[in-house]
């Protein structure tokens, strides 16, 4: 008996293609059948305001969705920096084996080098809660070995406690933060740093977070490792260059990529939390009845270039 | 003011020196006083009957530590393979974001072409879980989202159920598993998985997993994403060669590679594991006081190569 060359479940967090909302949910429930039930008010556009382009030498470009309900002050700070052309042509200075991609000026500690900041202000106070009343949570049941509880934020993994009034972004992969030094306070937006392992959950509420990438983390993923402490390149020969970074709201609109983020405030978001707590699939055998926040999958859809998928979808 | 340039706390599991006994463990303990502290019986020399050198293309090596004492019939498997040179220029087949690489014979499905499977025995019934008696079981406290109790056994990321009786490797970031079809018997240990994303966790109990990665798991999570569904190269030509694998124990001494591991079952591992909980580096506002499994670091090292380090270390 041969093994099957399929092996292991979907586990594929972006979807290529519109939504079709006649297909019926099948019960029970699966992440491709939740999808495909899915309707176009399901589906949330994000602010092309809080959309920076980051190109990177290669034509690979990585997309992040600035999460300003958390971090305004820093999220204002990448606007700026992105529209001042901050990043272009600096380099990716670090790849840490399951941990983190990060990108900025490599002579941001050398005065009489170092890359002028312009508009944007430095220091920021930093943002690592915020107080959680105002914020629509969608509060996963499941528990959680680092919060009293967690849940989604407008698409992104966030925590809470009713014990201090505070919500805070969670560490899963592929959100973004702000690299700052041993001072709380020292970060700026001008390091930015991409989650690429096992959550580090420890860091939540120890540093600003900002955002998420919705596109292209494979760009940064699969980059070869730095050699030196913490993953940096010792060799700037070992750099990847960032060729610009663009405001999705700075470019015409032909230009900007047509991403679709499934909204975590819905019923449908509901069943497929419920598809990942309880699997499905014919491939599992223990169906494990529980998921942890970072193994939820949040789908990012590109629309077909002819955007007929139907009405507009709205937050 | 300018932010650092080094940022964000040390999470580098693999040291390159060897243990220097003398230098005590200062309060509070960071993983880096730890190990530093760490004497010669800390650290435990794996088996070389259980160690599978695969060598990839562009001498790129990655070292996989079996674990017999959960998967025994899956891990014989393994090296029956590795002795009948079975894996020698298969290729990686499937590499997907945030989640698996993957190996084996592309065909496999195809009674005609399928690279036999020699002595290997094919179906095995699944080692999902094994008795938790007769286990050394060191148990993190901080709870767990999947199973009852978490910790480790023998170096391995583990979980247990006392209303089971059942203890199972859990699905952290290096863990190797043993692709199956949707027969849970389907698998035999000739389609190899390694984890390179967040812990799929809702995989224990699952799938068989049969070891991790002690070294060289880099040259797996950097390689360029599959294309296809789950991952899979849809061009042959993405496939990275295997071009040998070789059990540790079948290779003349000197040609060993000198790797031990932090034994899980000392006073100092539950030094290490603390320090993880209660992050005391400078860096840290918040210590966080709890740490998920998959988030304590498993060091490996590499001994200098005159054997320096003292006594002979000790499981």
């Amino acid at each position: 008996m041969r093994p099957a060359s399929l092996l292991l479940a979907l586990a594929v967090p972006t979807i290529a293609v519109g939504a079709a909302s006649d297909v019926p949910v099948r019960e029970p429930p699966t992440l491709a059948s939740v999808l495909a039930a899915a309707g176009p008010d399901d589906w949330h556009t994000p602010d092309p305001a809080d959309l920076v382009y980051f190109d990177l030498e290669g034509e690979r470009r990585v997309i992040v969705e600035l999460a300003p309900a958390f971090a305004p002050r820093h999220a204002e700070n990448v606007r700026r920096l992105t529209r001042q052309l901050y990043w272009d042509d600096l380099p990716i200075l670090r790849v840490q084996e399951n941990y983190v991609v990060q990108w900025g000026d490599p002579d941001a500690d050398d005065p009489g080098k170092a890359r002028p900041l312009g508009e944007a202000a430095s220091p920021l106070d930093p943002e690592f809660v915020r107080p959680a009343a105002g914020l629509a949570f969608t509060r996963l049941p499941d528990g959680d070995v680092y919060a009293p509880q967690v849940g989604w934020v407008q698409g992104f993994p966030a925590a809470r406690s009713s014990a201090t009034g505070e919500a805070w972004l969670a560490h899963c992969p592929g959100m973004v933060g702000v690299g700052r030094g041993n001072d709380p306070g020292s970060g700026n937006g001008s390091q930015l740093y991409v989650v690429i392992g096992h959550g580090p959950r420890h860091l939540d509420r120890n540093i600003t977070l900002v955002g998420r990438v919705l596109s292209g983390i494979e760009h940064l993923s699969s980059l070869p490792r730095g050699s030196g402490p913490l993953g940096f390149h010792e060799d700037p020969g070992h750099w990847v260059r960032i060729e610009s970074a663009r405001l999705a709201a700075d470019l015409p609109e032909e230009a900007r990529e047509p991403l679709q983020v499934l909204r975590t405030d819905t019923a449908t978001f509901g069943q497929l939390v419920e598809s990942r707590r309880n699997r499905h699939e014919p491939w599992f055998h223990e169906p494990t009845g529980v998921v942890e926040l970072c193994n939820v999958p949040l789908p990012v859809r590109r629309l077909p270039a002819d955007g007929d998928t139907g009405a507009p979808p709205s937050r």
